[in-house]
């Protein structure tokens, strides 16, 4: 198992949902960067479960402890290790799916992976849960970043069925970003918001869930940021934000609407601004050859419904061989969407800081 | 620059569209198995240009030369290197865009991240022409994992509006994929194929350009393979696809469109086949928490259409300082995606094969 | 800064002298391996400052604390992390040095290095201090490695110039290395033992300290293991453990004495012990080629005197640009090679259950 | 296996002793350096065979040929590779050895580890002339380091009980270095080098060989290139240059020396030249904690007698399974340390050029 990303900025996350502790260690932070540690429970509390009426009343108050890495508040080019440790856990919630898969979970898979020595408490590793230190991580690449003007900003592009607008490629800038991470519930367009936040109603009501996308943006960067085939910024987004669960697809630019599209509407022409090269569209997303435009940045990540539902579906006795009905109880999230945008926000920060330490070559 | 993959499998990409020669180096295969010369040219022959109507008037024969790493045409555990060398290439051809970057590619962004230094001549390093090397090396991976019943094979499911069907996500088999690989034009349904043809011809006629989308599939995985997190099949597989130009977005098992399912549907259930454990339905796409399930595995690629066209487009010089229009010379497809199918293929080839060494731990 | 180690089972170590704690994450284990915590702490126990008289008097219990990766006493397949919280730091000791940098320290390379921001207290990330938890993932992979029969244990060779015997090369087994495990101070022969130990104490009372040379066997290695050119047995070995601070050398069977020997005495003679192939003699300590060749492996680290002494010494002062003279106080050890011992031992498991896993290709 | 190195700077060595090529991708290399072929030329002279009397007979001009990676001369930023075509192999020589592997060769262990099928010829992966790739790597990073006024130059300290001085530690300096090089047999008192020459003629007369020891130097780096733990200055020279067929040793600074000596001799005074830090001995060579303090940087390798040797030696008959006499035919040289001087330093040219990469974070 390789929990651990990144080639200069790497993070190496541990824990299992029902752990002593979850954490992460970011080796490679440049030294002499103050850490806002409000700013960073800030951040995560955008991702902590139990805070409002559509996420799981677990109740994790998710306050990081940091053990190593900084003095004075102020990184000192050590690792930096920081742990949440477990305060809600109820592991008997679980009892009953130690031999019995929860549909569109990994219970099964990992059972085969790990020959039945993985923790099935919650999933174990494999729970929603490890994002918390992925936040953490992220939010503290987020604060580097942000010294060099560099945002980066998700919102909900849709919930099931109920669309938000998309972010205006061209013009979208960093006031704007740091608006949309300070909104409660992150839509450009309130009244979708709204809807979307019916639709999760309706569907908890039904004891069922749902999915959506999520759009992600980054302002500030510099041209020249990555590189062709394997380090591009598109393998490494996608190389970390596939680690978050329920992830099933990512696109940069138009992504999949590209492919419906003639070339001469999908090229961006090229103008001059002033003494700055810029695209007149951007199609692009920012990133041309796997190395950035100097142009927003953009990709849309699509996130399964919640896989745990109140209804009964149908699985497997494992120790038994033969197919059973399962009910799962416990307590969850009838649409992780919403949680899951700091996460993505998290995870493209890690990505671009990792790039950008390497492109200061 | 990093084009380097993989981690017990590692494929080493080097050339540029006109340098001496393109190749690849394969660090980490297994000793003992023979390499079949032929198939693996008959593998490269689909990607190859020149060939039919629809695609480059290049003509690169692309006969790799091995140059290490067999012993009597059996891998003898040491890297082997592969080279073709350049025969047919007129660089002149591209004089007009030393100045202009081409819209849609990235001359313009590759002359920022190597300061003016990069090779212009036909994009250089990142030019389509890199995947010729990628081939050989998934070429060789695909006749490894053949020998243990692992098939790959990948359709064009789109090009521009034209639509294909999909693979039955249950009931594929290897049968199917070996018929579909010896396709002149890989698609389900032939007649798709000749309507998607049809519009190419008219993109050309245009002077314009078209992109698609291709369905990759993958049988015979055994369950268990890959990690969570970083080291999932997803991000293993993304890592390597977006190496291959134009590619714009992926997506495994049904992907964005999970997004607008509740969770009861989305969900697939498990059922004892015999004793074995499978799903009725594969919206998973045979991965569950970056492992595999033993289900066929699904995954989507979005391609952007090619950037090159004959219209004449906007662009700026980089000399003057001012907007220009451009037209593009030289031979170009009007349509990668149907040479882009064996790329897809290798790619998979190549990370899987590289999961698979690393889980026989 | 990269504290993560390994390829396969890849350790990142975090912590300074004198942060909240110490520890380590261990990313790879293979699932279902029982750890048992009392042999892990008597390990540790081993390296732990505090309990003879001739190491430091600062006294840390050195009590990891597991916080995830185990399932009732079990690996799990998910990263391992276990920490040592700090109970006995005294930082106000170091304040002299924060000007000054210690001669033989590196105090002042790590102030350029992280341009003044480092952890000064100790040494920060670069003390001795990190040995712990290096000592506990290296105690970890002890424990695997032994269910498999293989056995790693090292003594004192010398103490400045007081030699204990060597290795018997050829006949070394796992119950002589058991045994060697054991003892308080880890030498072959005890009166040498007692001789270091006197070396030490006068050391000791001249405010001086001194240096030494550690040997280290493996037995039990399967003849395959490792690779030619840049992942052979000793590039990997000795990445670990130049990880270790005042290690200055290492060497490989009988190392430079090697140099001054012609082929035909250096050369080992193949021989068939029954169906198997052995060596008459070891000069090439167990690896040809980067391989291990089944007969026990030997490599000996050479360890410079500990920085840290009580006499007076010249040094600068940073800020005033000056040459002083400089004390240094707190609590050190006069010798740190007895307690290095198990560091080596720890090193080389990590190194050699990383290559084990590999291996299994 | 793994012939890859590096971080930033990756090189990838592929080739057989015996195959149509061997060669290298440098990947990672910064653009806009201009090679020097004559002078990259006349560098891998130095390593050449077949040149004078003391080395093999095998003459192999050793040319290469770069397919990839400079555009007018300049590197671009694309991979390099560079091939050398093999022009003068007599495989037939090695007929003898296909059943019977050479005492201190790996052609035992090799056949462990790739189970029969490595390649027989020569040593295949395993042979010495791997070393011509490295030192192309190498001379090309040598050219780029010496642009920041970094030279490296290594001597012949002994060839078996005939020694030559040591390096100046504290005042070695670029010039002294470049003469260095130039020499044909590179020692620092020529009257050694004379007496070094008679004893490898000795040893040959006799059928035998000779090792030696490899002395290495590098000034010009500056303070704080490097990292504590895993990524320091040591760890990443021992990385790569036991990947040197021969090297089973290594020490830094006084290295093992160190292990006799008190702190009170060893550690190196800190004194102000002006307004920089330096020491007044340079015990530690030029690295405290992983990390360059700006002295001068030394080490020293050990190489063992060259194993070809042409008295009749034991060995076993691996089909037969019983011990036989063998004796070893074709072209080999009685002392390969000469030759291996420039590997030592293309090694620690690829390693410093690595960090330093990485450094300019």
């Amino acid at each position: 198992m390789s929990s651990i990303y990144g080639r200069n900025i790497k993070i190496s996350i541990f824990g299992q949902s029902h752990s002593e502790a979850v954490g992460v260690v970011v080796d490679g932070l440049p030294a002499g960067h103050r850490i806002d540690v409000e700013e960073l429970q800030a951040f995560l509390k955008r991702r902590a479960p139990g805070i409002n009426e559509y996420s799981t009343k677990r109740y994790e108050p998710d306050v990081p402890e940091i053990l190593s890495g900084l003095v004075g508040g102020v990184t000192c080019g050590a690792p930096l290790c920081a742990v949440i440790k477990d305060t809600d856990a109820r592991p008997e919630d679980y009892d009953s799916i130690l031999d019995s898969p929860r549909p569109g979970h990994a219970d099964y898979t990992a059972s085969i992976r790990y020959k039945g020595h993985n923790d099935k408490r919650g999933g174990g590793h494999l729970s929603g849960r490890l994002t918390a230190p992925l936040c953490i991580a992220g939010g503290i690449c987020l604060q580097l970043l942000a010294e060099e003007g560099i945002e980066i900003a998700a919102h909900i592009l849709s919930i099931g069925s109920v669309s938000d607008a998309s972010f205006d490629f061209v013009n979208v800038d960093a006031e704007e970003l740091k608006i949309l991470k300070q909104k409660a519930f992150p839509v450009l367009r309130d009244d979708c918001g709204e809807r979307m936040l019916d639709a999760i109603m309706n569907a908890r009501q039904d004891g069922d869930s749902l999915g959506g996308v999520i759009e992600c943006a980054v302002v500030g960067l510099p041209a020249g940021l990555g590189d062709p085939m394997f380090d591009g910024v598109e393998n490494r987004v996608a190389g970390i934000v596939f680690g978050i669960p329920a992830v099933r697809g990512i696109e940069f630019g138009n992504g999949f609407d590209s492919a419906i599209l003639r070339g001469s509407t999908n090229n961006d022409a090229f103008y001059m601004d002033g003494k700055n090269v810029k695209t007149k569209t951007n199609n692009h997303g920012g990133i041309l050859g796997g190395i950035t435009s100097g142009m927003p940045l953009f990709f849309r990540v699509a996130m399964k419904p919640t896989p745990s539902i109140a209804l009964e579906q149908k699985s497997v006795s494992l120790s038994e061989g033969r197919d059973i009905a399962i009910e799962i109880s416990g307590r969850h999230d009838p649409c992780i969407v919403p949680r899951a945008v700091p996460c993505i926000e998290a995870a493209a920060a890690i990505a671009i800081l990792d790039m950008k330490v390497a492109a200061s070559v």
